[in-house]
């Protein structure tokens, strides 16, 4: 293998590749990335136990003088071109185990690994593509994926749901706690329900860059491939049936407070600075428990108590209200928080339907969003 | 105690106090900050073993209608003054265990802590001065003070040495295997020789801003007190002779290298990359040792091997040189980056003296600083 190739086309794309370097694996090989150049293209591969990321360069700077394979070792590739300053690079395979990177005055010798010891990564084949609007589905996948969980006890809930019916399609997103869901109307497709490692979505999400106007969507029975541009960005699918959780959503609420956002997020963290914690946890804010009461003076309050420290107490002039009945609810601070930051609308309304019924959070710029946070009891 | 001011005066100064807050302490008292309001003034105090802060508020915004004193939870009290958003802070001590901060719509309690508990903290008398211009001074810190040693085996050298002799003002830090120098000249004043932590010079360069434009110094046995503004920042001094380092700094040199400093620094942190490093360490590149050659051909060259990983080489164009003998040297990458980082000069000299003797590095435009590290052997 002999080529060169312009320095930020390799290294956009070797950004693209490294979302597939596992960060632990037991195959040493897979934190290699494979090259493969043909007469007229290089393509770069890499592989763990969740995503496969292949790209297929074609650019005009690439001159390929001697096709060829290697698997070089990832992460000291990609940190080498990245402090690279030369606008060409030449990569050369000198013999069977070394990978020469010149650039300027510089000089670069990877120790290299057998290609035929790469694993066979099996894309799925190209056909009958669901094609979306990339920053569309870029966005669902922003709206919905911090909701999921991070608990390995329930693998199925580590994932987001994607379900396609008549033309909607639904995304879900739930720890148990608190459920995030999104619906939007596709082009005419087969009916799908699918469950996709929310890893693999935070992954796809660093690389759909602006400029990226589509995305197709290829599936098979375990597999999810999306190609855009240059790139096939394929993951593996979750076993197992996503719960129903259409039940869980209330429709009808006793008491709906609108607000403005902004505010509204920076009393709920002013507030929690004071909440109780899991010492363990002090950095998070899972813990953070706060208490929103509407009195009956209609004043609308969220407060906490910190037997340690001391108390907080934040009034909230809500842009717009409906009250039917008192209420004092608990609820994550965190949780009301990453909620709200899942909106582009400026005003909010939080849909209350008891104090001990889980109350949902939506956006009069946000079609189709749902946000549910499930309360906790205060003692 | 009961007062209003403007929140930015209180917390950039809660900033600076925030400084002699201690990261552990065996004290809890200490974790608060002492607050002391006068009919005219708000002192606010901090203090660990080794920094106490005292910043004394005359701002107009303060009204005091009735003083008092106390002691608040430091971290806390920070923490909800950055985040509140209201332009006028009211602080009011309502009982003997409750400090209430009053902000807009928000209303935070702290428990307080018995002020009568505070240690006393006795701050040298401002009488003899030595004053220097704050940037200058400030500068002086950042040359030298990461070339000390964070081993506490020998800590006199976890501190800066400043000796005042004849006019000369000699900045020295040193961990037995690099050592950075600086001199300036200073107004008259008694000679002195002593040893200042380098983590409280680390605390006041974060609270010398740019409108600070001098620094007073007070000295006593075993303390020094910085005063600028509204502030005292007093530390202890470290005990025991700083060793004498004159002998160390070659003064004949059989090769000199100049480089772009830029440039240089670039090709450094790039072999390094594959430099061998304690795994343990993996982050840090305190084991990233690299060569430096001057070959035959007068080409500079500096290089790795990594036994696991590969090769790295770059040439080097000096900018000028002055060579008499071929010279292959190794030394950390870390300490030579470190060094290069501390001058503004674009353009530095690296002067050897031998494989085995220190080298110096110097920068035509920063006068009077000497960076020095020691070479290691290589197998």
């Amino acid at each position: 293998m002999n080529l060169t190739i312009n320095r930020e086309v390799l290294l956009s794309n070797l950004n693209t590749v490294s979302r597939g370097l596992p960060s632990k694996t037991p195959l040493p090989i897979l934190t290699g990335i494979k090259l493969y150049a043909t007469e007229t293209d290089l393509f770069m591969t890499s592989s763990n136990s969740d995503i496969s990321v292949e790209v297929d360069i074609t650019d005009a700077s690439l001159i390929i003088t001697e096709p060829g394979q290697t698997v070089v070792p990832g992460k000291f590739f990609i940190d080498i071109i990245r402090k690279i300053n030369s606008k060409i690079i030449n990569l050369y395979l000198s013999d069977d185990k070394i990978l020469v990177i010149r650039a300027d005055r510089g000089e670069y010798k990877l120790h290299i690994m057998d290609p035929l010891d790469y694993p066979q990564i099996d894309l799925i084949s190209l056909e009958n593509p669901l094609t979306l609007d990339a920053n569309k589905f870029s966005n669902i996948i922003k709206e919905t994926v911090f909701a999921a969980s991070s608990q390995e006890k329930k693998p199925i809930l580590t994932g987001v749901n994607f379900k396609n019916e008549n033309g909607d399609l639904i995304a879900t997103a739930t720890d148990s706690f608190r459920l995030a869901q999104k619906k939007i109307s596709i082009p005419e497709y087969n009916d799908f329900n699918i469950t996709v490692p929310s890893k693999s979505l935070e992954e796809l999400t660093k690389v759909i860059d602006n400029d990226i106007e589509i995305i197709n969507l290829y599936l098979s029975n375990n597999k999810l491939l999306f190609q855009f541009k240059n790139v096939c960005f394929q993951t593996r699918l979750l076993d197992g049936n996503y719960p129903d959780t259409s039940r869980l959503i209330p429709r009808e609420f006793s008491n709906v407070l609108k607000f403005n956002k902004d505010e509204l997020i920076d009393a709920v963290e002013r507030v929690s600075l004071l909440s109780p914690r899991d010492k363990e946890k002090e950095k998070e804010l899972t813990y953070s428990i706060i208490k929103l009461a509407i009195n009956t003076d209609r004043i609308i309050e969220i407060s906490t108590t910190n037997a340690s420290v001391g108390d907080a107490k934040e009034e909230l002039i809500p842009t717009g209200l409906d009250v039917t009945s008192q209420l004092i609810i608990g609820f994550s601070a965190r949780y009301l928080i990453e909620a709200l930051r899942s909106f582009i609308s400026t005003e909010i309304s939080i849909n209350f339907s008891g104090e001990i019924r889980p109350f949902i959070i939506r956006g009069e710029k946000d079609e189709n969003l749902t946000q549910l946070i499930l309360p906790v009891r205060m003692d």
